[in-house]
């Protein structure tokens, strides 16, 4: 390849140009990490060397189950980004130029929306007909990419992603000044914010014993309007189906910072499992980010298979499994976390043989808040979960 | 049509035998549309007469647009549903097993989904392989049907829906006895509740001289992190894309009650034009609700179709129309309400000869809160709005 003599830049030109608000010591590291970044590339360009990146490789190939920490984690694997190769020109110069857009964020003390930030950097080189980025889709791997280069959460980045679900119970937060008691938020309850960074929120008091997780927002406004937190001395959240970043991330300082239980409350189906697993292990996708969002004492607390029996619910609530859910149900049997869990194969096996799946919506057809005054408080104190 | 001898019964017998809790004056004007409905039933049958509901007909025709009062309305057509007529005989006891289930909710003081409704009212018919109902997709309609017979909204009847949006802003209010100061709510918000109803959410304090109300959720952030309602006295609202019931009844409460402006910012797309003319003139669909939900006197702030030129925004930020998009602009300029409105066919038209959209993150790439700091603020202050 080439080589092409270019002009030596000042190690520190990247430093200077930017007038910044005072930046807390979470922002300075993440700024640090991003100085370092380009610092690297600048060095190899006054040597006149070619200027690359390494990127741990989000590869299905190097994700591993981690048994000892029970979490999802990335591998060792690497690729490099190189700034004189055909293939990869293009990816360099985006990885630099979203860097250098999070970098302002950081300096002005703003944050925005993934899509904020693609229009933030998309542009017309000059002097050609490219655009910087074609479209969303894109900048987002392209993103995933610097929060492992950089080790940030996407929060820390000061990127949010459309938030999603709620919080009530015996929980008094600070939230970017406000204090905020959980405990008299009516029936609107207090929406988790997509960043929830300590720097953002901290705890106040907390006179909870434990946090109920449920699926949806319609489950937890049953349980709100029963005023379930109160009498059961609980935080009560939910996370609109699958929980969104901000809601795990809350889960988990909950459950670290304030040694809380974490009970969650799902559907009985493959995707109640699946939801689970996120929140216990970490996901796939976000491997890297499972050791400040995985829970892996997170416990199971229904819908079980068995519940149909136990409970006596009528045939009418049954929704039949399709192809789908059957292939699914068996993919997570297998995940490492399961395989070599008597009582989960049992679970996933009895929804296979009963043929179907239970929302925790129909444990209404047996009375409007049995799931809230029985089913629930029974479950908890009898330790009946599963793990 | 064969006339069955029944055996008669006391008209009473329905009230005499549920156990309540004190109705309010709003629940008991409900359960008094319910009451009114099965005595209507029962009188026929003591007449042994065939049982019928008069049903108002929700059909395309059947709908409106009220040009004094400037709502979409339902016009005087009605269908009738009756018990003795083949075709009509599960959608008969479907109606009246839904009422029965709502009266219930009514005497519990408690609400539940509409899948919750599903679940509560959904049984095998003894003596049959009948099932009241196959799947959600026929309760919800017969639900309408009540809605429109009862002359309820659906938060009468104890009924919410997945709630969505969020507010911030110089307001006070109570929600089932919590005080909310909705400009001490840190980076999350107010929740909106589905059901905002004045029983259950009183406004206690209002400081704000109008509202703002964004499409999107990651907008919302962006005003909210910049404070705008504090420098601009007013009250912030989103309803993540088209606002759900709950948004619209707050916004109608704000504009009636608190005689409070409403300013809609939303993309420069026919989606965009769309959520405007709902929350202006009400919905189709639910056109029996638009008396407490439309708000004629809504101001559409923006994006505006000139604002590419006027806001010199690059051309990277364009997002070609699609045919669904023209045809879908052409429909809503035919709209009675916009039809006979210069600026708003200029509006639309301009948009297509464009020949592109625009979302409200687009103005990022002028500066991060060029939004907030410039293009809104001038906005209002040069009553620079369409209508």
């Amino acid at each position: 390849m080439a080589k092409r003599k270019v002009k030596k830049v000042s190690e520190d030109a990247l430093s200077e140009e930017i007038s910044s608000v005072e930046l807390n010591e979470k922002d300075a590291r993440t700024a640090g990490a991003i100085h370092n970044l380009s610092q690297s590339v600048v060095k190899a360009v006054s040597r006149l060397r070619d200027p690359q990146i390494e990127i741990p490789s989000r590869a299905l190939s190097n994700i591993l189950y981690n048994e000892r920490k029970r979490i999802l984690e990335m591998g060792k694997k690497s690729t490099s980004r190189s700034l004189f190769n055909l293939s990869q020109a293009k990816s360099f110069m985006q990885t630099l130029l979203l860097s250098s857009a999070v970098n302002q964020l950081l300096r002005q003390g703003k944050t925005t929306s993934i899509r904020g930030l693609y229009y933030t950097t998309k542009h017309k080189i000059p002097g050609s007909n490219e655009q910087t980025f074609n479209d969303q889709s894109e900048s987002d791997p392209i993103l995933e990419d610097l929060e492992v280069v950089l080790q940030s959460l996407r929060e820390e980045l000061h990127l949010f992603a459309e938030k999603r679900g709620e919080m009530a119970g015996e929980l008094v937060l600070v939230d970017r000044g406000d204090e905020i008691d959980c405990s008299r938020m009516g029936s609107g309850g207090y929406g988790i914010p997509s960043i929830v960074e300590p720097d953002v929120i901290q705890f106040k008091k907390c006179k909870a014993k434990f946090v109920l997780h449920v699926e949806k927002g319609t489950v937890w406004q049953r349980f709100n309007e029963d005023r379930f937190w109160e009498k059961h001395h609980c935080i009560l959240t939910h996370g609109g189906g699958q929980p969104p970043r901000g809601v795990r991330r809350l889960l988990y300082r909950l459950h670290n910072e304030l040694k809380l239980p974490i009970f969650c409350l799902l559907d009985n189906d493959p995707w109640g499992y699946y939801i689970y697993s996120v929140i216990k292990q970490g996901s796939i996708n976000l491997a890297f980010e499972s050791k400040r969002m995985a829970i892996p004492n997170a416990k199971f607390l229904g819908l079980r298979s068995y519940d149909f029996q136990r409970c006596g619910l009528s045939s009418s609530v049954q929704i039949e499994l399709n192809d789908k859910d059957r292939k699914r149900a068996k993919q997570i049997a297998e995940y490492p976390w399961f395989a070599h869990k008597k009582a989960w194969q049992k679970e996933i096996d009895l929804m296979l043989k009963n043929g179907f799946k239970l929302e925790v919506e129909a444990l209404v057809s047996k009375d409007i808040s049995y799931v809230t005054d029985v089913y629930t408080p029974q479950r908890i104190a009898a330790r009946d979960w599963l793990d």
